[in-house]
C-alpha cells in the first residue's frame, strides 16, 4: 500500500540521489516508484536546471502522463524542445481531452504536424475537441462516453460490460441515448449494482440531469459542479440534443483551482499560470510591465501633489501627513474591491443586488472614514499641535474612504462591462483613483484654508 | 431533464414572483422547483432582508439540505435563531459529516443538546467525528462506508448490493477490511461490473492505494486528490490501521476553493469564508480592525518623513516625487509576495528551493530597478531640471526594489516559520518595510547630499 509516509520518502530518496549525482538511482525513482502526478509536482517545484536535468532522466512512454499534469506554462516550454513525432509518440496513450489541452499549447503547425501522424479515429476525436474554445465545456470534455439503450434490460449492460473488462476513469453514470444518438439521460452505475438485473434502463435511469451544452463557459460548468456534487456530466449539442462527450470531476477541478488562483494572481498583475522557477529574464520582462503600467499611476498621484508645491512650501506638516490619506483609501478600496471581485467569480453578484451593495458599502466607507477621521485628527493634533491640519486631515480621510468603498464596489461591475478584466485591473485603477482623490482632498482643503 | 436554461428561468420567476410579493408560488418554487444547493446559492447572493424572508418561506424538512450548501457564516447566522430541537431536525436526513460540519459552527451547549436528542447511532458517528480538528482528515470524513472482506466472490458481493437496494453517494469504490476492520485494499465499483461473478474481492481488489491518515491537514488531503484525481479515499487510523471512515471529491472540492479563497481575501484582511451580503454595522466594525493595523504602518512611513521636514523645507520638489519611490517598491514587493504566497499554498516552496528563488527575486529586483531608475531619473529631470534629484530618485528606486524583492520573497517563509499566516500578514509587513526604506532611502540620499 502506498501511503503517503512512503511516498514522502521516496521523494527523500531521490533528493538525496540527485545530490550524489546517482543518476541512475534518480531515473528509477522517476520511472517506476512515483506516480506521474508527483513527477510533474517535482518538475514544478524545481528551478530550471534540476527541471531539465530531471525531464531528460524521464522514460519516453512516460513523458505523456506527466506532460498533461503539468501546467499549461511548463507544458510549452518543454513541447517547444521536442519533435512534432516525439510530442505524437508522448501523447500515444493519453484521453482525447488531454491531447487536446497539450496541444493548444503548440503553435498551430506543429499542432497540425502532431494530429497527421495519428490515426484517423484519434484524430478526429481531438479535432472535435480542438474545435470548441480552450475554455468552454466542449474544449474541457472528453469523448469516452459508454452509451446505451433505454429499452434493453440491465442483464443485457451487465453482460456488455463484461464483454468490454474496462471502463473509462471517472465513469459513476452510462449515458442513455435513443436511436438518433440523441441524449435522454444517465443510468449510474451504482444502480446496476443494486438493482434487479430483469429491469429495463427506462426503468432506472435518472432524467433529471445536469446537462451541459458545448459553448457554456468552463467557469459556469465549474459551478454546477461544485453545486450538485457532480463526478461527471453529459455534454449536449444545444441544437440538436445529440450527445457530444462528457466531462469528469478531475479537470473540473483544475479549472476551479484555477479561477480561484486567477483573481489572487492577477491583483499583483501575475498570470494565473505564472512559473514560480521562471528564469530571472523571463520574470523581470513580465514584472516591468506591470511595473510600468503602475508607475503611470504613481506620477499622476505626483502630479496632483505637484500643484500644491506652493502650500507645501508653506506648511511642510502636509508632506509628512499626506501619505496617510492616500494609503488608508488604498487598504479601504482593495477590501471592498476583493470582495466585489470573489462575488463576481462565485456568481454572488447580479445587478440585481449591486444596488444594495453599493450602498451598503457607502455605509461602510462614510463610519469608518469618521471613525478613523477621528483618532487621526487626534494623532495630528498631538504630534503637529494644530487644529486646522488636524481638520483638514480627518475631512480628507472621510472624503477619500467614502470614494474608495464606492469605487471599490463599482469599479469590477463597471470593467467587467465593459470586458476588462476586474482582477487585472481593478486594482491599478481603484489605487489611481485614491491616490489622486487622497492628494487632491487633503492638500486642496489646506490650498483653500491656508491661502 | 432540468438542463440550465430552464434553471435559470426558474430564479427568474421566483424574482419576478418576489417581486410581486407571490409568496405561495415563492414557496413552491423554493421547495419543489429548485434543488437545495440552488436555493442556498439564492440565500448567499441575497441581501440580509430578503435572505431572512426566504428563508422563512424554505419548508422545515428542506432546510438541512439548504444549510449543508451554505458558508459557515451564514449557517452560523441562521442557526443561532434555530432552537436545538429545530436544528436536530433539520439535521435529521443529512450525512454524518454534513451534520458535523453544520454542529461545529454551534456554540458547545447547544451542539449537545443536538446530540443528545439523536439516537444513540447517529450520535455513535458523529461525535466520533467531531473528536477531530474541523481543518483534518478526520473532521472531513464520512463514516458511511461499505465495506467487503477479500475471499468471498464477486456474486456474493453483487448480492449482497442488490439486498441493500442503494449505495451512499459518491461510491466509486468499496472498502476491502479483514476481520480486525483493519483496511487491506479498494474493489472499484467498475470491476465489479467488468469482471467474472466467480473470482474473488482478493484477486480484483486493489492495494496501491492512496490511504489518508485521520491528522492529515486537509490541505494536503486536497492535494492528494487533485494529484491523483481521486473521487474518494479511505481514512484509516495511522497507529491500529484499522477503517475509520472516507473523503469524498464533493468535500475537498470546498476545500479546494476556501483555500484558493483564503490567499485572495487573507491579503484584503478579509475572512475567506466572508459573507458578501453581511449587514453594514458587522461589515464596518471587521473592516475598521484592518484599517487600524494599516494605519500604523502610515503612521511609521510619516514618522520617517518627519525626520526629514527640514530636507523638504529646501526642496520641495521631494515631497511631489516621494510617493512614486514607495509605490513602486510595493507594487515589485506584492507581485514576489503573491508569487511566493501562492506557491506555499499548493506545496511548490520549501526550504530546499528557496534559496534559488531568493537569488532570482534579488536578479529580478536589481535589473527592474535599475531599468524603472534609468525611466524615472529622466522624467524628473525633465520635469524638475535637476540632475541632482535625478540621481538620488534613481537611486532609491534600485534600493527599494531590490529590498522589495527579497522581502517579497522571505517573508512568507519567515512568517510560516513563526506559525503567522503570510497571506493575512504579509502584505502589512511588506508596505512598511517598502514604505520606511523607500522614504528613508530617498529622502536620506537627498539630506545627505543638500546638507
Amino acid at each position: 500500500m502506498a501511503s503517503t509516509e512512503q511516498k514522502l520518502s521516496k521523494l527523500e530518496h531521490l533528493g538525496a540521489a540527485l545530490d550524489s549525482g546517482a543518476l541512475a538511482q534518480v531515473r528509477r525513482i522517476l520511472n517506476s516508484d512515483l506516480q506521474a502526478a508527483d513527477v510533474a509536482h517535482l518538475l514544478e517545484s524545481s528551478p530550471p536546471k534540476e527541471r531539465k536535468l530531471l525531464w531528460d532522466l524521464i522514460a519516453e512512454e512516460n513523458e505523456g502522463d506527466v506532460l498533461q499534469h503539468l501546467s499549461d506554462e511548463l507544458q510549452t516550454w518543454l513541447l517547444n524542445q521536442m519533435s512534432a513525432q516525439e510530442v505524437a509518440n508522448a501523447m500515444a496513450d493519453l484521453d482525447a481531452d488531454d491531447v487536446a489541452d497539450v496541444l493548444q499549447n503548440l503553435p498551430n503547425t506543429v499542432t497540425q504536424e502532431v494530429l497527421t501522424s495519428m490515426d484517423t479515429q484519434d484524430r478526429a476525436r481531438i479535432e472535435a475537441i480542438l474545435s470548441y474554445p480552450e475554455d468552454s465545456a466542449g474544449g474541457l470534455m472528453n469523448t469516452d462516453t459508454v452509451t446505451v439503450r433505454p429499452d434493453i434490460t440491465l442483464e443485457v449492460v451487465l453482460r456488455y460490460l463484461r464483454r468490454h473488462r474496462s471502463l473509462p476513469d471517472m465513469t459513476d453514470n452510462l449515458l442513455v441515448v435513443n436511436r438518433r444518438d440523441e441524449f435522454i439521460g444517465i443510468l449510474p452505475i451504482n444502480k446496476i449494482l443494486v438493482s434487479d438485473p430483469d429491469i429495463t434502463v427506462r426503468e432506472v435511469m435518472s432524467t433529471e440531469v445536469t446537462t451541459i451544452t458545448a459553448l457554456m463557459e468552463d467557469t459556469e460548468v465549474a459551478q454546477l459542479f461544485e453545486r450538485h456534487d457532480l463526478i461527471s456530466a453529459p455534454v449536449v449539442d444545444d441544437v440538436t440534443g445529440k450527445l457530444l462527450g462528457r466531462i469528469t470531476i478531475d479537470d473540473v477541478v483544475d479549472v476551479i483551482r484555477e479561477d480561484a488562483d486567477h483573481s489572487l494572481m492577477s491583483m499583483a498583475g501575475l498570470d494565473e499560470d505564472e512559473d514560480t522557477f521562471a528564469p530571472a529574464l523571463k520574470t523581470s520582462r513580465r514584472r516591468a510591465v506591470w511595473l510600468g503600467i503602475n508607475l503611470i499611476t504613481a506620477f499622476l498621484a505626483s502630479a496632483v501633489i505637484g500643484l500644491f508645491q506652493a502650500t507645501i512650501d508653506q506648511v511642510v506638516a502636509l508632506a509628512v501627513l499626506m501619505p496617510i490619506v492616500a494609503s488608508m483609501g488604498g487598504i479601504a478600496g482593495s477590501q471592498t474591491l476583493t470582495l466585489v471581485i470573489r462575488g463576481q467569480a462565485i456568481g454572488h453578484i447580479d445587478s440585481k443586488n449591486i444596488g444594495w451593495l453599493l450602498n451598503r458599502e457607502f455605509i461602510v466607507g462614510l463610519t469608518n472614514g469618521i471613525l478613523w477621521a477621528l483618532v487621526i485628527a487626534a494623532v495630528t493634533y498631538v504630534w503637529f499641535m494644530d487644529v486646522q491640519i488636524s481638520a483638514i486631515i480627518g475631512c480628507a480621510i472621510v472624503i477619500n474612504l467614502v470614494v474608495a468603498a464606492i469605487s471599490g464596489a463599482y469599479l469590477p461591475v463597471l470593467l467587467k462591462k465593459l470586458n476588462i478584466d476586474p482582477a487585472l485591473a481593478g486594482g491599478v485603477v481603484l489605487t489611481t483613483i485614491t491616490d489622486v482623490v487622497g492628494f487632491f482632498a487633503f492638500l486642496g482643503l489646506a490650498a483653500t484654508l491656508y491661502l
